[in-house]
C-alpha cells in the first residue's frame, strides 16, 4: 500500500480497523469460490459505521485503488476475491439490527447483520426473515443482497430481491442515497434497489437494508420421499406442480449426494434410494398438502418413510447444511445453473451420461422447486489431463443448462469464476449495456473491478 | 407532422396503422389521469410487430421527435399523455399469447395482451397471472409492466415486478434486447429487467413479456365486515397480521366511497357501516384462515355477515370496479400514496380532518394490506378558490404521507402528474442518478421525455 494512502487511511480509521498482516492478506484474499487468479490485498479493512465506508470509498477514489466489499466472505463465485492491489473492506463490524417494527413487518439492518441472528430476532416476534442461504448460520444481510441469495425457502417466499424494501448505498464517489421505501409497495422512480440487488459489490456498498418479514409458520409437515432413480425424483417435482401444492421448501438430492452424506454422518440414506425429494409444507393447510403429495409422489414409484416423522425434518437441517462438503478446490467443482422445471429431468441425465463420457464424477443437489441444480463435478486428483477433463465437464454442462433454456447461475452469482460462461448467457449488446451502468455508476472502476460483468 | 418523417413512416408501416386525424389526435392524447398540460400528438402509431417498433423508434430519434408508448391508456397518471410534437405508439395491436407452458408455469407474451385474457388462457390450465389493477379486464400486460402495476391480490402474491421472469425491450436506438431468463431464478449480470419495469416507457419500449404463473386457487372465502368507523377498521389490518393470516385481497371502503357505490347500484351499503373491510383467503386452508379472521375483527367491533356467503364476494366485484367512479376530471382527483401499515389509522384520521380543513370532500378506498391508500379529494365545482383548495389538500395529503414514513405513489406511478411531488420523496443524489440513467439509456431524449423522473 501507498505511503499516502495509509496515512490517509489512519487518519480515518482506528489502527484496529486496518490490517496488512501477512496472515490477514491471505485469510481475506479470497472467498469460498474456486481461485483462478490468487492476489492478495494490500489491506484488509473494517468499517464499523456508514461514515467508516464513505472515507474509505473517497481515498479509494482519490488514490485509484479498487476496493472489494466482504460480508462473510462464504460467496462461492470468488466475487468477493481481492483483485491486484485491492483494499478488502469487511462490512461485519456493522452488525446492528436497527430496528424490527413487528406491525410494520420490516426490519432494518446494517449490511453485517448475520442472516441468522435476524431470523432469531424475527422469531421473537412470530416473524421470519424468509431468503435462507444454506449459508444463514454464517453469511450476513449485506452479502446476501449483494448476491441476491437464495435460499432453501425461496421455492415459496422468493429471493432475497424479493424481501428488499429499501437500500442505504455508499456510491463510488461516497455519496449516501438511500433507495426504495419503507412501505411494502412503491412505484415513485426507477428502481433502484433492485439494481443494487445482485450487483455484487460493483455499483455501490450496501450500508443499510430495509426488508419485509413474513409469518414465521407454526404448522410445518415435512416428507422425504426415496426414489429408485433421478429421472422419477425430477417428475416429481412437476407432479407436485400438477397437484397444485406449493411446497416451502424442494430440494432434491441424487445417490452421490446421499452416499457422501451417509460417510460423513454415519447415516444409511443410499441404501434406501438412488435419489431423495425432500418436500416441507408450511401454513395453516401443511398437514393437507403434505398428504396430497404424498399421494402423488408414491404414485411415481416414490417410497415414504411414514414410521419416523421427525426423520424428514432432520433430513433439511442435514440438507441445509450439506454445501459444506462441497467446498470449491482444484478438483472439486460446484455449479449453480438454472432450468425451467419441465428440463429438469432432461438436464440430469445428460449431467449424469455427460460425466461418465468426460470420465469425472458428479453428485447432485438441487434447489428443485425453482429448478436450480448444483451439480459438483470433481476428479480424483490434480494432473493437467484431469483439470481438462473437469473443465470439459464443467463447459458442456453450461452449455446444455442454457440449452435448455436455462441460466448459468440460478443463485450465486457470476462473481470471478463464472465471467467466461457469460457470454454464452448475454448478448454483446445487453453485456455492452451493463459495462456502461458500470460506468455510469463508477467511472473510476475502484468498486469490486473484473467482477459480476463483463465486456468480452 | 414534418413531411419528410411522415414519408418515412408511410415506408415502413401501412396506412391503417398510422393515424393524423382529429379525432385520434384528441382520443389519443390523453390517458385517464389529470390533464395540466394537453398537448394533441402529431401522429398516433400502431404497431404490429417488434420490427414496427424498431422502424419508429429508429425514425423517432432521426428526426427528434417523442414517442409516447401506449397500451390502452388506462393509465392515470398521465404517464401516457401526449407530450409537444410527440408521436404516440400504440401497443394494443400487439396481442398474442406467444406461449402458456404449464408445466414451467410461465407465459411469454406480446404486451398488449390484456390481462384478463393472460387470465382467462391461464386458468384453462388451473393457473393465474397474480398481479391484478382493477383496471384488469382493459389494461395491457406492457402497460401493467411499465407501471409496475398493483393489485387487489397483491396482498399475498406481489405486484407486477414480483411476476415477470424476462423482457424484450427496444431501446431508444431501435436495438432489440432480452433481460431476465425464463427460469425462477437466476443473477447474471444486473438486473435490467426490473430497471425497466415500472419505467413507464423512458427507457425503453417493452415489446415482450415472460411471466411467471401461480396456482388458480379453488377454495377462496370471503369476508365483508362492518366497522362503526374508519379507525376500527383500519385497526382490522394490524389485527389480521397478528392472528398470522395472509389474506389474498384485503381492501378497505370508507363511508362515503359506500355511499357513493349505493347511489351507483342501489345498494345499502352505508346503511350498514361506516367503514368496510373485505378480507379474502385462498388456497386449502381459505376456510380456516377466514375463522381466524372473523374472530379477530368482531373483536374489534366489526359485524360479519354470515347469513348470505356471496355478498362478500360480490362486494370485492363491485370494489374491482369501482374506481370507475372515480375518474380524474378538474375537480376529482385520486390520489395513490402507500404508509407503512402502523400508520394506517393515522393516516385516514388525518385524512379526514384535512379535507373538513381544507373545505373539500375526500372519500377512501385502499388496497389496506399493503397499506395502499386511494383517497379520492373533489370540490363541488370548478373555479379558482375550490380548485386552489382541492390542490392544498392533495399536497397535504401527500406531505402526511411522506411524513409518516410513507411514498406519493404505491402502484399507478409518478407520470407527469406526480413529478411535482416526487423531490419531496427523492433527494437530489437519487434524482441526479435517475436523470443520469434516463441519458445513458436515451440520449436524445425521444422516450416518453417528461415522465416518471425529474431533476428539478
Ligand atoms: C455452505 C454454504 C452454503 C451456501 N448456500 C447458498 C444458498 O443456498 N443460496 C445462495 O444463494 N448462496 C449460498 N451460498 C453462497 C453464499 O453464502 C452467498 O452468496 C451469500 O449471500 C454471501 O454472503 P457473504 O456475507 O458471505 O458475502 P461475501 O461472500 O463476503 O460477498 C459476496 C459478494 O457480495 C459483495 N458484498 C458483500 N457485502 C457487500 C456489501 N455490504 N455491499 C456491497 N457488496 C457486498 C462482495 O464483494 C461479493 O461480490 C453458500 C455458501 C456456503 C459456503
Ligand atoms: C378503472 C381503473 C382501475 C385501475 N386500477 C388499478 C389498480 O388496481 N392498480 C394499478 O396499479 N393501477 C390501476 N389503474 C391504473 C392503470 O390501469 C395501470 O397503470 C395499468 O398498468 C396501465 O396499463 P395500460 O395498458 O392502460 O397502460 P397505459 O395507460 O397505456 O400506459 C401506462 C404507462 O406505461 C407506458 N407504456 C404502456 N405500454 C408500454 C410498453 N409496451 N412499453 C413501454 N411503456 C409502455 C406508457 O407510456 C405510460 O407511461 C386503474 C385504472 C383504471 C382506469
Amino acid at each position: 500500500m501507498g505511503r499516502d494512502l495509509d496515512r490517509e487511511l489512519r487518519a480515518v480509521l482506528r489502527p484496529d480497523q486496518i490490517s496488512t498482516s501477512a496472515g490477514d492478506l491471505k485469510k481475506f484474499a479470497v472467498d469460498q469460490g474456486p481461485v483462478t487468479d490468487y492476489r492478495e490485498p494490500v489491506a484488509v479493512l473494517w468499517a464499523e459505521s456508514v461514515t467508516d465506508v464513505q472515507a474509505v470509498v473517497r481515498l479509494a477514489g482519490r488514490h485509484g485503488v479498487p476496493v472489494v466489499a466482504r460480508g462473510a466472505g462464504t460467496g462461492v463465485s470468488g466475487g468477493a476475491h481481492a483483485t491486484a492491489g485491492s483494499m478488502v473492506l469487511c462490512l461485519d463490524r456493522m452488525d446492528k439490527i436497527l430496528e424490527l417494527n413487528p406491525e410494520d413487518e420490516i426490519a432494518r439492518v446494517e449490511p453485517g447483520v448475520v442472516n441468522a441472528d435476524l431470523n432469531t430476532a424475527a422469531a421473537a416476534h412470530g416473524l421470519m426473515y424468509a431468503p435462507d442461504p444454506a449459508s444463514y448460520k454464517i453469511s450476513t444481510i449485506g452479502g446476501n443482497v449483494a448476491t441476491n441469495a437464495g435460499g432453501l425457502r425461496c421455492a415459496k417466499y422468493g429471493v432475497t430481491r424479493d424481501a428488499v424494501l429499501a437500500l442505504d448505498v455508499v456510491l463510488a464517489d461516497g455519496t449516501l442515497i438511500h433507495t426504495g421505501h419503507r412501505t411494502f409497495k412503491g412505484v415513485a422512480g426507477y428502481d433502484l434497489t433492485s439494481l443494487f440487488v445482485g450487483s455484487e459489490g460493483t455499483l455501490g456498498i450496501v450500508v443499510g437494508v430495509t426488508v419485509r418479514l413474513k409469518y414465521l409458520p407454526t404448522e410445518i409437515r415435512t416428507l422425504a420421499v426415496f426414489f429408485p432413480d433421478m429421472a422419477s425424483a425430477t417428475s416429481g417435482v412437476l407432479a407436485l406442480g400438477a397437484a397444485r401444492v406449493q411446497p416451502c421448501i424442494l430440494e432434491l438430492m441424487d445417490g452421490a449426494s446421499l452416499k457422501e452424506l451417509d460417510l460423513r454422518n454415519g447415516s444409511d440414506l443410499a441404501r434406501r434410494g438412488t435419489a431423495l425429494l425432500l418436500a416441507q409444507f408450511d401454513g395453516l393447510a401443511a398437514a393437507q398438502e403434505a398428504e396430497i403429495a404424498s399421494t402423488a409422489l408414491v404414485a411415481l414409484g416414490g417410497s415414504v418413510n411414514r414410521e419416523d416423522p421427525d426423520e424428514a425434518a432432520a433430513l433439511v437441517d442435514l440438507r441445509r447444511h450439506s454445501r459444506g462438503m462441497d467446498v470449491d478446490s482444484e478438483i472439486t467443482v460446484g455449479e449453480d445453473v438454472a432450468v425451467p422445471r419441465s428440463q429438469l429431468v432432461h438436464y440430469v441425465v445428460a449431467l449424469e451420461e455427460m460425466a461418465v463420457r468426460h470420465g469425472v464424477g458428479v453428485r447432485i443437489i438441487a434447489h428443485a422447486g425453482d429448478g436450480n441444480l448444483h451439480p459438483t463435478f470433481w476428479v480424483q486428483e490434480a494432473g493437467q489431463a484431469r483439470i481438462a477433463a473437469l473443465n470439459s465437464a464443467l463447459d458442456e454442462s453450461i452449455h446444455k443448462a442454457l440449452e435448455l433454456g436455462g441460466t448459468i447461475t440460478g443463485e450465486h452469482g457470476v462473481g470471478q469464476y463464472k465471467l467466461r460462461w457469460l457470454p454464452l448467457e448475454q448478448s454483446v449488446e445487453v453485456r455492452g449495456l451493463q459495462l456502461r451502468l458500470k460506468e455510469l455508476f463508477d467511472p473510476l472502476g475502484i468498486l469490486n473491478p473484473g467482477k459480476a460483468i463483463t465486456g468480452r
